[in-house]
C-alpha cells in the first residue's frame, strides 16, 4: 500500500507547456498565493515575490533580503531550561516596487479593471518576469501596459523594471506613481506550525528619507534586531509624449509622479531602478550613499547591458546546471515536456535563491515567501548542496563558509544544552537555535552530520583540501565532540555506543533513541575528524598548528572518535530482517490508516503530537534517507527489504520525503513508483501539492528534483569520493543527460534507453569513473559510449 | 548512595517548639516570603497568606478565593494541534485585611519601626493568627500592638480581625485607617516553572463600590474570565477614648478611618470582619447584598462567638484527625516535640485549605501561595485524599463530587487529544486542561487512574456505595474507555496490552512506553470499571438505565476493560531482577550524580530537558509510589528489591517523593532510611527544603507526612478495603496514636513499643481488621491490646 497515493498531484494545467517559461494566460485571483511564489525572481541576496507591479491585489506584497530579520522573545507555554529564547523571522522589507498607473483620473487595478489580454512568463532563459496586458478603460480608451522586471544575478543589490504604456486608441492624459514604501507585510498565520509567525505590530520603523531629481531614498532600522536598511529607487523616462515628474518622501513613503499627456499609440517607456544595502554588507552610516552609488552605477550601464548581463549569467548557468529529459511516453498524468519545464523552473528557483548568498544560508523557502520564517534549515545542506557542488561549487563552498562563520555560535548551543563541542541550531537565521519545540527542533542533534555531510560531500567532489584543513577540521573536531559527549556505551546494548532521546529526519518519530540515520551519520562524522585530524597532525602543518590553537584538540580524541564509531549501534530487527529505524519503531502502536480519511492528512494539523508519537506512521524518510546518502553501507537486498517495509508507513506529509523515495524505488528496481514518486517531488510546488505554495517554494524538493533524475534515472553515485553511474532509465525517458563538475571537470552525461555516452570536457585532465560496476578511464574531449 | 542526603533540611530552628502553635519571636525580614505561606490561615474557599494587616512589608499580600481566576490565551513557541488553549491563573483578589495605624501622625511600619517586642502565633487549636507587637515611637511614645484574626471554618466567606491599640506610657491622637483595596498583586516570575506566571497588567477591574457607616463594599470583575467578586467590611469599635470615624470609597479603594484621642493605657478594640462573594456562588447581581448579609450576621454574631465556633470546629477536627507522636529519642536532628509540632501544622494546613471545599479542588498550594496558579493536579487524589478518607469523610466526598462534575470537560479533552472516553485534564482549576507542556502535562494520562483510586479508596473506606452508583459508575465507563482506546494489544509484546507514548509520576521520564505505575494503576482502573458496571447491571437497578443513558456502554466493553486489564503489560526485567520504571528505563544513559554538584540540583533547572529525559535519573517516586498505592501486587522480596533499585537514582527534586520513600523504607525494614525521608517530607515547609515555601505549601507533602505516620509507621493497608495494621515504630518513636474512621466507624489505635491498643468508639457496629497478619474482631466500646 502506498500511502503516497493520497498525494499525487492533481492536474492542473494552469500553466501551458513551454520549455523555458513558465506562462500564465490570464488572472487568476484565486490562484495568487501560488502565482506570487511561482512567479518569484530573486537572486540569494535579495527576492521578489510574484506580485503585480500595482502593489495589489495581492496575498502577501513581499521583498525579502537574506539574513534580514527581527529578533524577539521566544515566548513559552512553560518554558524550560535551555529552551531557544530568541526568536528570529525575516522581514519584509520596503517595498520598492509599486507602480501605479491612472489614465484619464482612472486607477488601473486589476481586480475592477476589464481586462481584454493578460499574459504573464518568467522566462527562465532571460531570468525575466514578464507582463502583457491590454486593459480597457470605463471610458472606452485601450491601454496597452507592459513590464518585464529582474532581479539582477549580476548585480546583487539590484532589481530593474522595464515599464511600457501605451493608449491605443486614443491620445489621453495619464500619471504613473512609482512608489517606495515601508509597508511591511508579515501577516500573523495561526494553527500550522509550517507558516510564519508574522509581526502584529509594526516592526520595520522609518529612519530617514530623501527624493532629489527621479530618485528617492528610504531608511528604516528594525525594531529589536536594530538591523538597518536602505532602499533607493531612481527612474528613467523615454517617450515622445509630453511628460513631466515630480518626487517627494516622507518617513515610510516616498513617490516619484509622472504627468503624460499620452499621444496614440506612442509609448511611454519608464525604466526604473531599485537598490536594497543593510547594515549587514555596509556599514550603518554609508547606507545612504551606498545606495546612491548603486543607482548611478545601474544607470550608467543602462537597461538594455543589464538584461544582457542578466542572460549571459543564466547562459552560463544553464550550460553548467540544465538536466534536459525527453521521451515519447506520458509520465503518469504529464507529457515529458511537461516533466522538463518543471524541472527546469525548479533548477532555476535554486540558482535564484543561492546564486549571490554570501553570509547568508539558503532558507526553507528561498526568497520567495516567509514560511518557516525565513530559517534555514537541514533543507540546504542535504536537499540543495547535491546540485550546487556539482554544478555550482563555489556557491557550494560559500554555503560551507557561511556554516563556518557560525561555529562558534554552535559552540555556546553546546554549552546551552549542558554538551561538549558544537551544536549546530536545527533552525536560524544569526546562527543562534530559533526552534522553540525541541521534539521536532533542538533534538535534531543529525544537523551536526548533515552539515559535515555536505561538506565531505563538497570536499570529494572539488578536492578542495584546503578549505578542509583551514576551515572543514574545525568543524569536524567539535561536532565529533559533541557525538562523544552525546552518546555513551550502554551495559545494557552489550557495550554498543548508544545516542539516546534524539529526533532523527522523521518528526512523527522524535526523542528516540538509536536513531539509525543519525547513528550512521554520526558515525561518519566522527571517523571523518579522526581521518582528517589524523592526517593533518601526521604532516606536522601550520593548519594543525592552527587547529590545536583553535580547539586544543588531544591525540587520545582521535582514538575516542574511532572506537565510539567502531562500536556505533545501528539498530536492527533480525526477526523480520530490517534495520530500525530506532530501538523503539517496531514496539510502536499500528497507525490506523485506514479509518483516517483523507483530509486529516497532514497528521500533525489534526492529531495530538503523542497521538502520532506513539503511532508507528513516518512523516520524513528517514531510514530510506540514510540508504540514500550512505548507499555503500547496506546492501541491494537490505535497501528492498528497508524500502518496501518503510515505505507503505510514509505519509506524503512532508516534502523531504517524496524525491528520496523515488531515488530508492528508482534503485531497488521499482521504476513506476520512482516515476510515481520524483513526479511528486518535481511537482511539488508548480501543482501546489502541499497546498501551502503560498508561503513560499519548497526548495529542498527543488534540490530533490535534480537527485531524482542524477542519482535516480541516471544511478549516479559518489560515496567516498568514487563516481559511478549505473543507469536505470524507466520507459518514460528515453533521453536524459546533464553535466556534472567532479574533480574540477566538467562531465556529460548522456543517457540513452540501453546506451550512455560520457564526454569529459577538452581541458579536461583524465577521469576515472565506474559504469555499471566497471571502472572506466575518461580522456579529455573525447565521448566514450556505453551500453 | 542515597540522594536524598543533598535535601536533608537545614536544621533551622526558628520556630520554638510548641505542640500546638507556631511561633516567631522577633521580626525576619529575610524570611518574610517563606512566613507568609506558614503563616496562612484559610478554610478551602478562601485563604489569607500570612501578610502584617499593614500590608506591608510583604513579598506577596495575597487573598485568594478558590477556584476564583483569569483566563488567558496560552502562546506557544510552536503550537500543535490539541495543545491547551486556555490558561487559568488564581487571581489575587479584593484586599480586606489592611489596617493602617498613625500615632501622632507617625505611621506605622515595620520595616523602619524601632520594635520593643515582637512575637506571631499560629495557634492551632483557635485556628488564630495572632501578633503582639511592642511600638516605640520616634516620639517616644510606648504602642502596643495586638491583633488576632481567623479565616472562619463555620462561616466561610468570612474573615475576622480583632485589633488592639494601647499607648502605654502617655495620652496621643492617633488614627486607624482600615482599608479595602484592588491591588490584585500576582508578581510575573521568570525561569521556573514551578512558579507562577502572574499578570502584567491589571485583570481585577473595579466595578462598583460603596460606603455606608463603617462598612464598604467594593466590586470587582476580572478582565478575561468575566468572574465577578464583591469584597465587604465592617467594623466594630470598643474604647474608652474618643474616637470618631469617618468612611468613604472609590473605585478600586476604600476606607473606614477612626481618629482616636487615646489614653494612657486604655485600649482600642477594634473589629473588622471581611467578607467575600463571588459569581460562582451567587447571583452576580446579588453579590452585594450577599456580602451584605455576611457582613450583618457577623455583627450580630459578635466576636467572641465566633471565635468560639471556630475552637468548636477545630476541637472536633483534632478529636477526629489528630496524630500523636513521642518518644524519648531525638529524631536525627530533631525532637520528638518538634516533630509533633511539624506533623500537627501539616494537617492543619490540610484542613485550612480543604475544609469547606464545594465544587473546587484543593490546589497544589492550597490556598497559601500563587505557585502553579493555584491549579489542582493530582496532588489532592493522591496524596491528601487518604487523610480525608480517614478522618474527614465528608471532605473527601465533597473532592470527589468536583471530580465527577469535570467529567464533561474531560469527555470533551478526550476528544481533543483525539480518544475515546474521558480524559481529566492534567492541571486546572475549571476542568479544562491548562498544561502548556504536554511531556510533562497532558503526557501523565494517570490522572485518569488516580482519580479513581481515590474514588474506590472512598467508597472502600466510607461504603459509600450510592455515590459509586449514581457518580462513580459513569467516571468508570469513561476513564475506562480511555485507557482501552490508548492502549493496544502489541504483536512485537506477545499480545501484551501495551500503553505507549505516556509520561507517569515521575518528570524525568518522559513519553515513556508502559510505565508500571500507569499500567497498573489503569488496569485497577479497567477493573474496577468492569466489576462496577457488571454489578450495576445484574441489579437491573435504575442506577444503570441512567448509566446507560448517560454513557450508552455496552456490554461487551465490560469483557473488553477485563481482557486488556489481564492482558496489560508490566515490564519486568529478569536479569536484575526488578519491574521496570517504563520499557526503555535501563537504556536510559547513567545520569554523572559524581559530578554535579549540589547547587546544580533540582536538575530540572539546570538541565535541557532532553538530557535529563535521556538519563537514568528520577525526579519522582514511580515505581516505588506503585507499590505504595498497590502494595497487595507486590512480594515483599519484590518490594526490597526495586526499592533499592530506584532509590539511589531518585533525585529530591520532588516534594512529592519523601513520604513515599520514607513509607517503603519502613515497610521493606530500614527505618532508619524511614525517618530520613519522612523527616524530609515532614519538614519540607517549615525548614523550606525546597527553597520555594514562599510560593506556598506543599499540599501533597503535607498529606504524605500523614500517610508516613499511619502507613509508613504504623503499617497500615487498606488494598480493596482490607483494613490491616503491621506496626513497625522506629525506636524514635516509642508512641504513635490517631484516629480513623472505617465503615464509618471511628476506631481509636495507640501505638506503643512492643503493643497496640485498638479501641472502637461505642457506638460502632464491630470491625474486622487485621493485626500482623491475624484477623481481629473489634467490638465497640472495649479496647484491644495486642503484641
Amino acid at each position: 500500500m502506498i500511502r503516497h497515493e493520497t498525494q499525487i498531484p492533481p492536474p492542473e494545467d494552469i500553466y501551458p507547456i513551454d520549455e523555458w517559461k513558465i506562462v500564465e494566460t490570464q488572472f487568476n485571483p484565486e490562484l495568487m498565493g501560488q502565482t506570487e511564489t511561482v512567479f518569484a525572481t530573486a537572486n540569494g541576496y535579495m527576492g521578489w515575490r510574484g506580485n503585480f507591479l500595482e502593489g495589489k491585489p495581492a496575498v502577501q506584497n513581499g521583498t525579502f533580503i537574506n539574513r534580514f530579520y527581527e529578533t524577539w522573545q521566544i515566548t513559552y507555554g512553560e518554558a524550560a531550561f535551555g529552551f531557544a529564547k530568541t526568536g528570529q523571522t525575516m522581514v519584509n522589507v520596503t517595498d520598492g516596487r509599486t507602480i501605479k498607473l491612472y489614465v484619464d483620473d482612472e486607477p488601473f487595478d486589476l481586480m475592477r479593471a476589464n481586462i481584454a489580454k493578460f499574459r504573464r512568463t518568467l522566462d527562465m532563459q532571460n531570468g525575466t518576469l514578464e507582463r502583457e496586458v491590454l486593459w480597457e478603460t470605463p471610458g472606452g480608451l485601450l491601454v496597452e501596459i507592459k513590464s518585464k522586471s529582474m532581479v539582477s544575478f549580476v548585480h546583487r543589490h539590484l532589481g530593474v523594471i522595464a515599464y511600457s504604456v501605451k493608449v491605443i486608441n486614443s491620445d489621453a492624459p495619464l500619471a504613473i506613481a512609482s512608489i517606495v514604501r515601508g509597508t511591511q507585510e508579515n501577516p500573523v498565520s495561526e494553527g500550522d506550525p509550517r507558516q510564519s509567525r508574522g509581526f502584529i505590530k509594526k516592526v520595520l520603523l522609518p529612519e530617514q528619507d530623501s527624493s532629489d531629481g527621479m530618485r528617492v531614498i528610504l531608511n528604516h532600522i528594525t525594531d529589536a534586531s536594530r538591523m538597518r536598511i536602505a532602499c533607493g529607487i531612481d527612474h528613467e523616462i523615454e517617450t515622445e509624449c509630453p511628460v513631466q515628474f515630480r518626487s517627494r518622501s516622507e518617513p515610510d513613503y516616498g513617490e516619484v509622479v509622472f504627468d503624460v499627456q499620452a499621444k496614440l499609440g506612442r509609448p511611454i517607456n519608464l525604466t526604473k531602478y531599485v537598490t536594497y544595502h543593510t547594515s549587514r554588507t555596509a556599514d550603518a552610516r554609508e547606507l545612504r550613499t551606498r545606495a546612491g552609488r548603486s543607482l548611478d552605477k545601474a544607470g550608467t550601464t543602462g537597461l538594455y547591458t543589464l538584461m544582457a548581463e542578466q542572460r549571459n549569467y543564466l547562459d552560463d548557468f544553464w550550460a553548467r546546471s540544465d538536466v534536459s529529459v525527453d521521451g515519447n511516453h506520458d509520465f503518469k498524468i504529464r507529457r515529458p515536456k511537461e516533466v522538463q519545464q518543471a524541472l527546469r523552473w525548479n533548477l532555476f528557483q535554486i540558482i535564484q535563491n543561492s546564486a549571490r548568498v554570501d553570509g547568508c544560508g539558503v532558507g526553507a523557502k528561498g526568497l520567495t515567501g516567509q514560511g518557516y520564517e525565513g530559517h534555514y534549515f537541514w533543507d540546504c545542506d542535504i536537499y540543495v548542496m547535491p546540485f550546487l557542488i556539482y554544478t555550482n561549487p563555489q556557491i557550494a563552498k560559500n554555503l560551507l563558509l557561511f556554516r563556518y562563520s557560525m561555529l562558534d555560535k554552535a559552540r555556546e548551543r553546546a554549552r546551552a544544552v549542558n554538551q561538549r563541542g558544537a551544536l549546530f541550531p536545527w533552525r536560524t537565521i544569526n546562527g543562534e537555535e530559533a526552534s522553540a519545540y525541541y521534539a521536532a527542533g533542538t533534538a535534531q542533534y543529525h544537523i551536526n552530520a548533515d552539515i559535515i555531510y555536505a561538506m565531505k560531500k563538497y570536499v570529494a567532489a572539488t578536492n578542495d583540501r584546503e578549505f578542509l584543513r583551514t576551515k572543514g577540521a574545525e568543524m569536524l573536531v567539535e561536532t565529533a565532540r559533541l557525538w562523544l559527549d552525546l552518546g555513551f556505551y550502554s551495559e545494557q546494548k552489550g557495550g554498543a555506543f548508544c545516542i539516546n532521546g534524539v529526533t532523527g529526519p522523521d518528526e512523527y518519530n522524535t526523542v528516540v533513541n538509536n536513531n539509525l540515520y543519525t547513528n550512521l551519520m554520526a558515525r561518519e562524522n566522527l571517523l571523518f575528524a579522526a581521518e582528517t585530524v589524523s592526517q593533518l597532525r601526521e604532516e606536522s602543518s601550520e593548519e594543525y598548528a592552527n587547529l590545536l590553537r583553535r580547539t586544543n584538540v588531544r591525540e587520545e580524541e582521535i582514538a575516542q572518535w574511532k572506537t565510539a564509531a567502531e562500536k556505533m549501534l545501528l539498530p536492527f530487527d533480525e526477526k523480520q530482517g530490517i534495520h530500525l529505524q530506532d530501538d523503539g519503531f517496531l514496539e510502536r502502536k499500528p497507525f490506523d490508516f485506514e479509518n483516517t480519511p483523507k483530509d486529516k492528512y497532514p497528521l500533525l494539523l489534526y492529531h495530538h503530537p503523542l497521538v502520532i508519537y506513539r503511532s508507528k506512521v513516518i512523516k520524513q524518510a528517514d531510514v530510506v534517507l540514510a540508504m540514500f546518502l550512505l548507499g555503500d553501507k547496506f546492501s541491494f537486498e537490505q535497501k528492498r527489504k528497508n524500502f518496501y517495509y518503510y515505505d507503505p508507513l510514509t505519509t506524503g506529509d512532508s516534502s523531504l520525503s517524496a524525491c528520496i523515495q523515488s531515488i530508492l524505488a528508482a534503485e531497488v528496481g521499482d521504476p513506476e513508483l520512482a516515476i510515481r514518486y520524483g513526479l511528486s517531488a518535481l511537482l511539488m510546488d508548480l501543482a501546489d501539492i502541499g497546498r501551502n505554495v503560498k508561503d513560499g517554494c519548497h526548495i529542498a524538493s527543488m534540490g530533490g528534483s535534480w537527485m531524482v533524475a542524477v542519482y535516480g534515472f541516471a544511478g549516479f553515485s559518489d560515496c567516498n569520493g568514487k563516481f559511478a553511474f549505473n543507469p536505470r532509465l524507466p520507459k518514460e525517458v528515453e533521453h536524459l543527460s546533464f553535466h556534472l563538475m567532479l574533480l574540477r571537470q566538467r562531465l556529460h552525461i548522456d543517457l540513452h534507453t540501453g546506451y550512455t555516452i560520457y564526454t569529459l570536457e577538452r581541458d579536461g585532465t583524465g577521469l576515472t569513473i565506474e559504469h555499471k560496476g566497471n571502472p572506466v578511464e575518461l580522456e579529455p574531449g573525447t565521448a566514450l559510449k556505453l551500453e
